[in-house]
């Protein structure tokens, strides 16, 4: 996969794009991960790529010209790359089509759609992403209606700009693909695909200050281990986030045992009233 | 403001401390920002941080010790940084008390409360904000039964760690603090605040390709441009977030066209069927 940053603040992706998932992802040649500054592609003298905005109001509005010539050269590019004969070699023999499939071109704002794990294993699919990060400006809305394909916000929060929800959706994305984690390390984090939050974890020692851990932890009685395990994440998931719980599969012994977990909860609540 | 951010990749922030509004404000001396790599924590040869958890499964559980030890020394710090003879005598001609709040200690984990801008809003009046990282492992539990002051997870999505989670917060939180961001800047960004999304933007040029800026834009009748702009952020909003507009202020006047709006949407999908 290759993902392309348009962003102001190259620097700020650095550490990032070096680090962890994302360093190994680029060193196994998994995904390559660049940054443009589409300042580079401002066709004026002062290389201004923002302006006031028709109509008055405060703050600056990103101008269509340098985020459209860098998108564009950068889908050419990849088209180019497409054609290039060993490519198409290496796709003759491939089971998949030799023409790669349009980038998409995603644009991080709070109006955008908010972004989900589902749309993290949507996005995984795709051969080429390109990321727009703009940066307390507003953006020209002809970016928007002509040539951005999604508009994604990582939440319900006011961020300084795009870069920091790039990298969540690039990270959340990258590690999707095969060969990125090993085996270890997506059972860790599978374990959140059952629609329920994590149980509680325990590790050495077994005693920290007078803090113990579980006995039944330690029994070794597997089947007892993994009800108690099932218990807590079901009761941690009804106490926080109770929302996912209409969502998850569960069993009708389950369902009795909610039920009247709520009743208890709702019991205590009239108790302390 | 201090913030201190444990983590296994202090490289990371780098780039993202370093830059934007978040480098501006360390520049400024409003805020402190600083990682700490809590292997130094390791009280053991190999300098682990993490073993395999009571009671099997796969994966790795982060040990209680070194975090522990990490952030009693940041909060012993800062309660000694908080009696040295200047401290004593700035807090004296200053209108707040002389004695630092507690520091809140944050873990960002799937688990924990969905952040928001009111929580922002909430960490913004702290004096030290700890944030606890983990990476692909679990928490020993102990850690959020006994250490932890706040649980927080940026959204419903899987990412490899807690650093890019928490540098959002941060990013979140620091710029709302007095001194951060220009009136300018605030402006645009505060245009969220009234519970819808924002209306387009346009800039110049005033046909780019074949695409023109809206006329009522150009019109120079600042009334209609309000309401075009009005207009426009309670449809996007109909549109692409309903839920927001429960807990939007709208005029009787508002209510009355989004019910009539509602009704055409309605039609409309009744048609194409």
């Amino acid at each position: 996969m290759r993902v392309d940053v348009l962003t102001l603040f190259p620097e700020m992706f650095e550490g990032v794009f070096g680090s962890s998932i994302l360093g190994k992802a680029r060193e196994k040649g998994i995904c390559e991960l660049s940054t443009v500054n589409f300042r580079e592609y401002a066709n004026n003298k002062h290389n201004t790529v923002d302006d006031t905005p028709y109509g008055g109001g405060g703050g600056m509005v990103l101008k269509p010209e340098p985020i459209f010539a860098a998108v564009e050269e950068l889908v050419g590019r990849a088209a180019e790359a497409a054609r290039t004969p060993e490519t198409a070699e290496a796709a003759q023999g491939a089971d998949t089509a030799a023409a790669p499939s349009k980038p998409r071109v995603i644009l991080m704002c709070p109006q955008g759609e908010t972004f989900s794990q589902a749309k993290a294993q949507e996005l995984a699919k795709e051969d080429h992403l390109i990321f727009i990060c703009g940066h307390y400006e507003g953006y020209d809305e002809r970016i928007r209606e002509y040539l951005v394909t999604d508009e994604l916000s990582i939440g319900d929060y006011v961020l300084t700009g795009g870069e920091l929800p790039a990298m969540v959706v690039i990270d959340a994305v990258i590690r999707l693909l095969p060969g990125v984690l090993g085996n270890q390390l997506s059972a860790v984090t599978d374990s959140f695909s059952d629609g329920l939050l994590e149980y509680p974890h325990y590790t050495r020692p077994p005693v920290f200050r007078d803090w113990n851990v579980p006995d039944v932890l330690l029994s070794g009685h597997h089947a007892e281990i993994e009800k108690w395990r099932r218990r807590q994440s079901l009761s941690r998931t009804l106490a926080r986030r109770p929302d996912l719980l209409e969502k998850a599969e569960l069993s009708a012994k389950e369902q009795e045992w909610l039920r009247s977990e709520r009743e208890r909860m709702r019991d205590a609540a009239e108790h302390t009233d």
